[in-house]
């Protein structure tokens, strides 16, 4: 980018977004056409999968290569009151990465601001694309509509799972499997991997054709492009022992080669930023009826639908008649 | 109610409801008057921590009573492209349950309905209160902002835990130990019980004063009612074991009372309602803008900010403006 922010002004930037001042926006809108260059992956998996050490892993082995990408990893730890890296601080993974000056470590509470985290994800993987970060890695923590959000700003969206005991397998269980474009079976030296890769491909049979990516967002077009085939992967991995992670690399290099050739890439971008306007629309346009509703039809309402009388639905109906739109 | 529904027109309105059928409206807004009397409880936490053991023995417990309510159970299954009970009905504990005409189980798929799920949930709440169950057990699999969304159903929340390896706590991990009203540590005969009791005890030590039950919604209310003083307990319990379960009824009778005494049940149900609504009236202002919108203002905008020229909180501001609300 043409005016290139320093570790320290890209991390005040990122505490800006994050407490949601206005000012932020302004910088977002000038960064914002820098963006659009990285390569953005998305980890999450259920608690005690050993995301970070992948995550960790994944980045020392990039670091490595002749002509090392520059790599940031955002962790949205929803257990965290904290922020700015306070939790990764105690992985001892990531604190081997700390002293790497081409690697930007954070991590973002989304204590009391479930709603948009999201959107502040979003917001800090722009900044960190247009600072010129090649390759930024999205870790989730937890399992739920997060991770599904945080599947429509990745590109490519690594499942991790651990060996369980018998055959319960947590990113079924959370319903988070249908997101997976790799699926990595993280502590395969551990027992019983050869039953959570069984349950995992029972699993992937048994999920409906074309549910994907964006299965969650109902509208008219195509689930995927024509072109698009890909059959998630299910890699065995131990990053505790620095096993498996090439193969991790590799099947991230063919999902990106796949995503280009058959425009499914593009076509998901133009749905992750249809989905990002709408969901900021939806607020707008919510804050603005509030304001514009008098406060008395607004209390009326309320208070008939809290002494039921008024179903809640019935309710948002009236409201919209009321503004006269 | 006035007009008893059989078990059948119970499930097949659930069933109407879950599809979004049009005519199921009018059915709710007739029911809702007859509303509002249930108990109503949240029982969550991560996958593997024995939820619907617990259940099923609370169940049973109640169903043993001198004067037993009528008890449902809704299990909202993310994981689960079916509903209708296909999973439930694998569970041994509430298979035992399903002979007991006091007793209604109903699972929910999540799936590709992530983002209507918990009004859809909160509606076939409805439905059963008004149908005259007077304890409603609400059970959701995976956590995140769907516990979130199911906590602002229930009236009182049980956040399950099982003893795991080391300190990993679970609960705390995903982030739902702040929507707990009431802690149960399940698979109590393991071993690890007095470290995972430790931890969430310090977990609970940390958290913010008055995080609480309503937590993610930011607006200019007090977060609690002045004078409900409620310190979630730590319950020890063996589900599976029939160990500890009337100590959690204990648990829930008194919050019960301290929710009625404070004012806190009513404040957190007008909260409810106000959020239920609002949520609603989001969707519909932008359906209601989508309509509106010309095609090719819809179009332009979103073909900016795909270009990166235009930031989509601009772009969805831009779409506000060309509203002329």
């Amino acid at each position: 980018m043409e005016h290139p922010l320093t570790r320290r002004e890209l991390a005040r930037l990122i505490t800006r977004i994050e407490n949601g001042e206005r000012g932020a926006q302004d910088a977002l809108n000038a960064l914002y056409p820098h963006s659009g260059r990285a390569r953005i992956i998305g980890v999450t998996g259920a608690p005690g999968s050993g995301k970070s050490t992948l995550v960790a892993e994944m980045t020392r082995v990039l670091r490595e290569q002749a002509n090392p990408p520059r790599v940031a990893i955002v962790a949205v730890d929803p257990s965290s009151p904290f922020s700015g890296g306070a939790i990764l601080g105690d992985r001892i993974r990531m604190r081997d990465l700390y002293g790497d000056p081409g690697v930007f470590i954070r991590s973002m509470a989304s204590r009391g601001a479930l709603g948009g985290i999201a959107a502040a994800t979003a917001d800090v993987v722009t900044v960190l694309d247009a600072g010129g970060f090649e390759v930024i890695l999205i870790e989730t923590v937890g399992a739920g509509q997060l991770e599904v959000d945080v599947a429509r700003i990745a590109q490519t969206v690594i499942v991790v799972e651990a060996p369980g005991a018998g055959d319960e397998v947590q990113a079924v269980k959370a319903g988070i499997l249908e997101i997976a474009d790799i699926i990595v079976v993280n502590k395969a030296d551990r027992e019983g991997v050869a039953q959570t890769v069984s349950a995992l491909k029972m699993a992937l049979d048994i999920a409906p054709a074309g549910a994907g990516h964006h299965g969650a967002q109902a509208d008219n077009e195509p689930v995927q492009s024509d072109a698009y085939h890909w059959q998630a992967p299910i890699l065995k991995v131990s990053a505790l022992n620095r096993e498996g992670i090439p193969d991790v690399l590799a099947a991230l290099q063919h999902h990106a080669e796949m995503l280009a050739a058959s425009g499914e890439g593009e076509r998901r971008r133009r749905k992750r930023v249809e989905a990002d306007i709408q969901a900021r629309l939806r607020e707008l346009l919510l804050q603005h009826a509030l304001h514009a509703l008098t406060n008395s039809d607004y209390q009326r309402v309320l208070a008939a639908a809290d002494q039921r009388t008024l179903h809640p639905a019935e309710a948002a109906r009236r409201l919209l008649q009321s503004l006269n739109l």
